[in-house]
């Protein structure tokens, strides 16, 4: 039935209880205090491929992930736990590189392991919870008309980076690609520098399409995406061509960057805190997701990989 | 290098960095404001088996389970979170009843589903995480000599629930011990009533003698258990004679009873809340866990099963 079938499922059979300020269906769930929790499991072979990462790049790719969410809610990582599903033939100096990836990323955050549990199975999974702290969430369904849209960094980096390491291709050229992959830092200055600006706000781990189209439907607005100005990397356009990939197609639905997309009414820098920012959009009355292209409007169909349906 | 030493290799790997006022090493660690965070796996075939639970009880379990831990920091559960591998076979109705189950234990403890992540998998894993809320957290290692050391509940008996249902025996006699398997509700009545009193608190999830040694080794203190005191439920002698099991050792290693193991410095009731409490031992100066026997005391060397080592 697809995620976001299942997703209704769940909100359907459980109850509100007034503990939460934002409940399911958000990038996390904010407490009544601020405090903002949020939970994601990275599978081997799904999430993460042990025949090009090693476990410490699994470590901090998943680390960045999970707090993604967090910053993702306009809030500052404090505690990531981890609960380990670990295959037998895993040597503790697999583990050890494993922990010294995510410290690493939760040191950049000045965030902290709080704990984990750790069990024994035939898959390699992990379970990254996170918390956060914010007076001010920044929901989904925040966008207004009139809004611009932006987007950090680029569109389909990550993915890029992802099928450069798959394939094997040479990485000349590719490298800012394979480290978006690899260690996709969450834009935390960005959210912390124009947070009050901040209308909206999402991390685009579903792919641009399915993360704005998110954002649409839960504010009840018609997002329109400006086709030509979607900030795509001359690696992705060469690896589109090299791979016979339309690379429009490819931006709108690659998953995984973890960067922000959110609208805001104000006209913004084109870099905050280092990270590039470009208006990629308008947000209008109405509903749906839309891309201008050439002058022409037309309904964006295209969803990022869902791997549930 | 089993799970103890595991726990050491990470504390070792990540820092702290003054979030936290419990970090790594008690049932759930506590950020300053007094928030609790905890998070546990449960696999199929490790955790729990749908050979005989259905996937109702399987969330009932875990749940129970998961909650036990932000119980025995003396704190009240808020918020779950439920991240789930789901293996391609899984129907609707399947999650909806797994869904089910998780609510109908947080219903009971006025707690509230905030969110989750849905994966696919080639096996059925749960990673649940807590949290909750508490002004003076109940830790492991706040026993002092000269406190009693009380148990809730009986010993072993959600093993022997789990052993009547693996074995298929006739339930007759055995229908408590099969419910505190399959539904280990967290005894947060006794907490809340009598946390002024108590100086340590842990729950017994790995079993009775593993989780003493952990207050007496994080504590700094010599345990003395008084075995002739430790309640046993009839069913369980029962099931000991049946299946030729030692029932002393039985009830020092067998896991997953989700009751609370507490010292004290008074004399309490013997019965809080509706939950049975019983002295069971002696907190004295010195280190490691003993108990008394007809009169002869011996190390308890005995541990739960640790499915990492």
């Amino acid at each position: 039935m697809g995620e976001a079938g299942l997703i209704e499922l769940i909100r359907r059979t459980v109850r509100t209880r007034g503990r939460l300020k934002v409940g399911i269906g958000d990038d996390a769930c904010v407490l009544k205090d601020g405090t903002v929790l949020t939970t994601d499991a990275y599978a081997e072979g799904v999430h993460f491929d042990l025949a090009y990462m090693s476990f410490r790049q699994v470590g901090e790719r998943c680390a960045c992930a999970a707090l993604s969410d967090v910053v993702a809610m306009g809030a500052e990582p404090e505690v990531l736990l981890v609960s380990l599903c670990l295959r037998h033939d895993v040597r503790d100096s697999d583990i050890r590189a494993l922990y010294r990836g995510i410290e690493a990323v939760c040191r950049r955050f000045g965030c902290e392991v709080g704990g984990g549990d750790i069990i024994a199975a035939d898959r390699f999974v992990l379970a990254l919870s996170a918390s956060g702290r914010t007076s001010r969430p920044l929901l989904r369904s925040a966008a207004r008309p009139g809004d611009f849209v932006y987007l950090t960094g680029f569109a389909g980096l990550a993915e890029t980076g992802r099928l450069v390491l798959k394939h094997r291709l040479r990485r000349e050229g590719f490298a800012a690609a394979v480290r978006r992959h690899l260690r996709p830092l969450p834009r935390l200055d960005v959210a912390s520098s124009i947070g009050s600006a901040i209308h909206a706000l999402i991390d685009t781990s579903d792919g641009l399409a399915t993360d704005a189209a998110h954002i649409a439907e839960m504010s009840r607005v018609r997002l329109e995406l400006d086709a030509s100005a979607i900030p795509v990397a001359p690696a992705t356009r060469r690896l589109c061509r090299k791979l016979r990939l339309d690379s429009t197609r490819f931006v709108l639905t690659a998953g995984e960057d973890y960067e922000l997309l959110l609208t805001s009414p104000r006209v913004l820098p084109r870099c905050v805190g280092g990270s590039m920012l470009t208006c990629i959009g308008q947000v209008r009355r109405g509903s749906g997701l839309y891309a201008v292209s050439n002058g022409v409007t037309g309904q964006v169909r295209e969803r990022g990989y869902d791997h549930l349906a």
